[in-house]
This record gives structure tokens, C-alpha cells and sequence, in this order.
């Protein structure tokens, strides 16, 4: 923040100054927790359940989401073995809320299906597991994480849904419930617009190259769409990460939300115990915690 | 969303078959509402407590919070009045955090002051209003709106502060409380980063020309620092509204968050009505709720 660029020494200088004087060491941060974390603490991502976008600026890497949303996953798979994508355009750019590519009018589905039954929740079951976070949330009696993703859930009801957290990947629709076959997608970045929940089929997280997204010029038409075709931004292709050559393949692993390691980050994203922070948060929010993913080492 | 472009004839279609066959009519969004809103139920913007930052892609407005930190606005206003900021540069953007401007030892203080008593949070009182949130916090007992911005509160501890949402303003320090004194300014353009609540003295809120910050490139330092100063995005100056010649100064309103219009807008975001959602939330959170500002009218 807030941080100045040079306010690591002056951490480090105050921790020493603990230290002399005998008070307890400075405890150990985000990065500390996770370069010591063990290797099966990690899990690798498939390359067969993500899509790469390539942009001209770069690569966008998104995880996929089978276990809530098979059906339109699989709808969105043909789309993109059919090179749906390709010559496309990030067409849409709302600030504070989405980003969206294609047009539904791009071209053809081809073998894909036009409509969907909604995957906008499912049933709680022991086919998915769900890793709670202990604190109260605005939207959903509890959250936490199923298969590396932000997740809500309503055990009365016995029903969980992906949450509409920064990153999370979605598909457009209209009216209709069942109108979301995936030739439209789109990604949070800015506020968590939880009031999505249970009202769209998210399908994903992107877990490479937001930046390349949410740096995008906002989009002046109505709903932030670009209002001149030279402001779209061209797609030069979306591929499943299996579809590409091996040396391209994305090689990512994520952390674990029931390792050790996680509780320990999760614990340490609560209290904040680092001493430019002069409140404990004492909380945190399933759309504030972090997510890691790194290249495989 | 996740709306098609053209959704919005698709809902008016739909209005009309559920009129057709007597249903009741569509409910009035959120355009809707504040069209219909009475003249009384928006505020004027001071100009004098106004920040105005002139960029060469345009001007960013921040509405400043006197009744939250006096003290430290009114160090930024001397900063200001000495034109501290002129030819300084934004030299940190995070991507879903924070952009932040300018280096603290861009020049000399002149008559300001290098320290100031932290104002993260304040008593709770008569002189500041508060319209509560009906729904529950992560992070706090209790939030709302107060003198225009989003709060949070623990009645308990009788103590109030400003919440981190999207488009808060608040000064850059380093470990020492103390240290935050306004030559640093940030604002938050990602998922609300409400562990900062009551760590940091939030002075106020972007009201126009926040996605001339939120799509400045990502910086690729630590904390999202630009690493070379090539990458800086130059302020032309920064002046409180009233200083600018009269034709120059903004001439903006707030609606008023005890007014009958924000509470029907509140309704209406609680609920959502609107025929596209299939999923009432049911809730809304602070940092989710529009607090709209127009051109005065």
C-alpha cells in the first residue's frame, strides 16, 4: 500500500529492534508461509480443464470448474476445439464489474448446444469438498472452497455455488435461464458482485494474466460495452491448455485449500499479525483471501 | 452482464407478455428510480472539499470526508494550495488493490506536516449521521452510509470509520501510525480491501474519473510499483475544486443516502426485480451499494 517502496527494510529494521530488546520475533508473512510450504501442499492444474486466451499483450489462463458446471463446460469445450474464439474480441468493459468476450453473433455454433439447462448451483454432496471459513458473510449463510475456488453454500437448503469473486469466469445470458451456452464469458474485476450468485453458470477462474483484463480501457457505450468496432480488443485464439504444443502447455500448480499451509495463510490473512497493521482485521471475506497458484517447480 | 447488448428490448418484450396477460408490470430499476427522484433528494458537492486531479487523459474528482479526518485533510489541502503534486507522477498501480500517487519525496513539505495524529476511526456521535445497512459484515458489528460515504460501526465500542470500498481515498504511511500525512495518496480499484479498515485515514472517495486510475497498467514491482520511471503516469496539478476558475470547478450532487429515493434504490439492489434475475440475493453489502453523483442539474 500505502507501503512505501522502501517499507520492507523499515519492517526489517523494527523487527530487529524487537529482537534486542528481547520482544518476539516478527512473524512470519504471506511469502514466508508460502516458500515454506511443503511440496504436497500443492496440487497441479490440468491442462485439459483450462483455456488459454492468447491476446496480442499475452496469454489469460483459466481454470476450469467441472465439478459445479459440467454441462456448459463441456458446451464451452466444443466451442473452443471448433476455434470458436479465434478472431474474436474482448467486447465489453464495464469499470467496476466485467469484462466480456465474444459476440453472440460471432459466428456459427457449430456442434455446440444453444441453450443450457442453468448450473447456476448444485447439490451439496460428498462428490465435492468444501474447505469453510469460519467468518459471516452478506450473501450466503457460510463460504469457503470447493476444488480451489471461492464457494458459497446453504446447507439448509443442501445447496453450494461458485462465488462472484475477482477472477471468477462466467457466462453471459439473457432473459432466459437456460440462454448461457458459453459464446459469451466474462470476468469479475473489480468489486465481487455477490448479487450474481445463483444467477449465472460461472465456469472458472482465471489464474494467469488479470492484468491483461482489467488494464483494458473501459467501454463508454451502455453497460460498458466498446461503442466503435476499433476499440474492441482482438482474441487471437482460445485453446484448451492440452490443444497447445507441450512447450506451451501452462504449468501451474495451486495451493491446496486443506493443506496445512492454506490454514496457516488463512490464519495469517485474519490477524495480520505484521506490525504496520495497528488493528487486527480479525475476519476475512471468501472474496478476500487468496487463492495461490504458481509455475510447477 | 453477461446481458447481451440488446437485453434490454428482450426485457421490455417481456414486460409487455406479462401485461398482456395481466401480470403485474416490470418493477422500476435502478435508471428508473433515480430519474423519478424529487430535486431534494440530492446534495451539492462543495467545491471547497473537493480534490481535482488533472491528468493528460483527464480530471479525477474526490469528494473529501472532513467529519472522519480533519486533520489530515486539511494537510492535504495545504499540500494542495502549495501545489505539492504538480509534476508528480502515479508510480504504483495493483492490480485489485490499489493505485497510489506520488513519491513521498517528490519535494519538501513546505508548511504541511511530516506527521499527524492517525484518524482511522472516530467516535460515534451526534454530529454524524448514520443510515444503517440491513444486512450483515464481514468485518464489522454494524455499516451504512455517513455524510456520504460507506461506513462501518461498533456500537459497542461506540466507535465509527469509513469501509475500504472501491473509489476510497485514503493516505499512504509506513509502520509508525503516525506517518500517514498525506503526500501519498492511494485509491482502491479492486475487491474491497476491508482488513485495511481503521489501519489507514481514508479522506475520501472518487466521484468522477475513477476508470482513468482503475485501467492505468499494472505495475510489474513489488506491490505493484512501476519500475521504471518512464512508466509513471504524469498529474499535471492537483487543486481543490474551488480554486479552479469558476467555468473549470465541478458541479456535481450526491443523493442523499436519508432520502426516500436511496431507500427505494435500496430496495431495489436488495431484490433485484428485474426479470433477468432468477435468484432474488436477498442482501446487499456496503461496498455493493451504488452511491450515485450527477452533473447538478
Amino acid at each position: 500500500m500505502i507501503r512505501r517502496k522502501n517499507s520492507l527494510p523499515i519492517i526489517f529494521a523494527f523487527a530487529a529492534a524487537l529482537l534486542a530488546v528481547g520482544a518476539a520475533p516478527t512473524p512470519p508473512s504471506m511469502n514466508d508461509i508460502l516458500a515454506a510450504s511443503p511440496h504436497g501442499d500443492w496440487r497441479p492444474l490440468d491442462a485439459a480443464n483450462m483455456l488459454v486466451m492468447q491476446l496480442p499483450a499475452g496469454r489469460v489462463v483459466i481454470d476450469l470448474a467441472p465439478d459445479f458446471a459440467p454441462k456448459t463446460i463441456a458446451n464451452v469445450k466444443t466451442l473452443v476445439r471448433e476455434h470458436y474464439f479465434d478472431g474474436a474480441a474482448i467486447v465489453r468493459m464495464q469499470d467496476n464489474y466485467v469484462v466480456q468476450w465474444a459476440r453472440s453473433d460471432h459466428h456459427s455454433l457449430g456442434a455446440a448446444k444453444a441453450t443450457i439447462a442453468p448450473e447456476f448451483d448444485r447439490a451439496i454432496g460428498r462428490d465435492i469438498t468444501f474447505d469453510p471459513l469460519p467468518d459471516t458473510d452478506t450473501y450466503a449463510p457460510q463460504t469457503g472452497f470447493s476444488a480451489g475456488f471461492p464457494a458459497a453454500r446453504d446447507p439448509a437448503a443442501g445447496r453450494t455455488w461458485l462465488a462472484h469473486c475477482y477472477g471468477m469466469v462466467g457466462v453471459g445470458r439473457d432473459v432466459a435461464a437456460d440462454s448461457g451456452n458459453g459464446r459469451e464469458l466474462y470476468a469479475v474485476i473489480g468489486q465481487s458482485p455477490r448479487n450474481l450468485d445463483r444467477n449465472v453458470t460461472l465456469v472458472g477462474r482465471v489464474v494467469e494474466g488479470i492484468e491483461l483484463l482489467s488494464a483494458l480501457p473501459r467501454g463508454t457505450g451502455a453497460l460498458g460495452f466498446y461503442e466503435k468496432p476499433s476499440q474492441d480488443v482482438p482474441i487471437t485464439f482460445i485453446r484448451l491448455g492440452s490443444e497447445l504444443p507441450a512447450a506451451q502447455q501452462p504449468k501451474l500448480e495451486a495451493l491446496r485449500t486443506d493443506s496445512t499451509t492454506f490454514r496457516a495463510l488463512l490464519q495469517e490473512r485474519r490477524a495480520r499479525p505484521d506490525p504496520w497493521f495497528k488493528h487486527s482485521p480479525g475476519h476475512i471475506n471468501v472474496c478476500n483471501m487468496p487463492l495461490p497458484v504458481r509455475a510447477t517447480k
